[in-house]
């Protein structure tokens, strides 16, 4: 496997995951390449995200005094073509959790348990109101961790 | 051509249209049957219906207490295959102002000339506040039908 | 509720249908007016039909001899707004089939059992060598009829 | 600015660019937070490297013997909002070619001037019918650097 930046040992790497959602893929996702349009995967990692981040109250109530988290940067690595048709179940977790910001990691594996896409992507928890960074308590970065 | 019930003669309804933007297909609005998928035309319908919209003063401000029309059904007729790299034009016209409505038609054009799609839809003139439907002042009406 | 022209009555038009597929409405397909884009109904009517053919064997081989249904017109009625986080069943049967052409309808219900959308939309059986309509058998009309 | 791993010196890299096309937002790319989705970036970013690509002959003839770029990864850096109706100005650039590989870099530009997003992802080089990465020839080497 390519050396990606962001994994270490990918054994290691993929057994650090554990929660997860189906990913139901669009015909309308594929292109006239005839797989999974290259786009398509940040469609995966946003549903997967606000399911993950709903498991632990962050997502429920944008409008609260409490902060709430914001994409910062995204990638992805595209190990196998995916198609139309296939089952795909999308990993998240968290990797690291900073005063401000954390890192999201991304896994989706393919009917044979292959990895098809990982990814990650920084979030910066800020105060919905001033849009400022705040600080992210230690009950929710346990939360974070936890998942 | 096949019967549309909403075009009573194709050339007469084709020389209605004066209003028309470029539409630039995107790889990601293919599919893997090899050509534009068929939800994409509702995306050129939006940006063609908006930048309609837009010249009338009906687009830019949402707050306003003049009311802001809002779409009550669309539909669309596929007539040529349309093609990842082709130039496509799309033209917008309202075709009736009720007292609280519109009908909006809109028409694709390829390279060639010939007809790509066809489509109309009703739009319904609201209060921002309420979401009531509210009359369309003579102004307006005149304006929508003038372009 | 307002006239829809595919829909005599509106009791016994929802009655007809029985196959559905949940639809998971993604964040991507909001828009910032704040509800589900207009567009993304369409992608649920493509997802919800697919999943409808496949049950009848009429999506898995686009390259046999017996001919596939392509889209010919679609059509959608707004009835409600949906939201992000919405449970959305998406219920899809045929009303009328031709000889070389059918007649599809969908219908979205809410978690509260309201409908939200309406549509239709004609599919022509064509042979996909020589994409010419071609007759419907009588064994798959009955297939489709009946599903 | 924040630091990002792929650019050294700010202001040098924003001068290395001059191959750009413009960005229509569309309203169905932008989400329910009032802004463009995170995931829009990816498209313009694939129409943006599609229009570069095909000014050196590298998108016209998949079906050529000498090879074709594929996504191998990509990744986006948000550094301002995107809201609809805003001008963007996307710029694309091959930093690094290697044996089979470049890497590609991308810069959106607001009309204040000010970069809304930054970009990366390498491409690998493969032969379309084995699928397998071949060597990319000093003349396509020049020509990628070169614009």
């Amino acid at each position: 496997m390519k050396q990606i930046s962001y994994i270490k040992d990918i054994d290691t790497w993929r057994a650090g995951f554990s929660f997860s959602i189906p990913i139901n893929i669009r015909f309308s996702e594929t292109d006239m390449f005839g797989h999974v349009n290259n786009v398509s995967p940040f469609i995966y990692f946003e549903e997967a995200r606000i399911e993950f981040l709903k498991t632990i109250g962050l997502f429920d109530d944008p409008n609260n005094d409490e902060g709430m988290p914001i994409v910062a940067d995204l990638q992805c690595d595209y190990l196998q073509q995916m198609f139309f048709g296939e089952k795909i179940n999308l990993y998240v977790r968290v990797d690291h959790v900073g005063n401000t910001s954390l890192d999201v990691h991304y896994m989706a594996l393919n009917e044979k348990g292959e990895i098809s896409l990982t990814g990650r992507g920084r979030m910066v928890y800020i105060h919905p109101g001033t849009g400022k960074p705040i600080q992210i308590t230690d009950e929710i970065k346990q939360a974070l961790l936890e998942k």
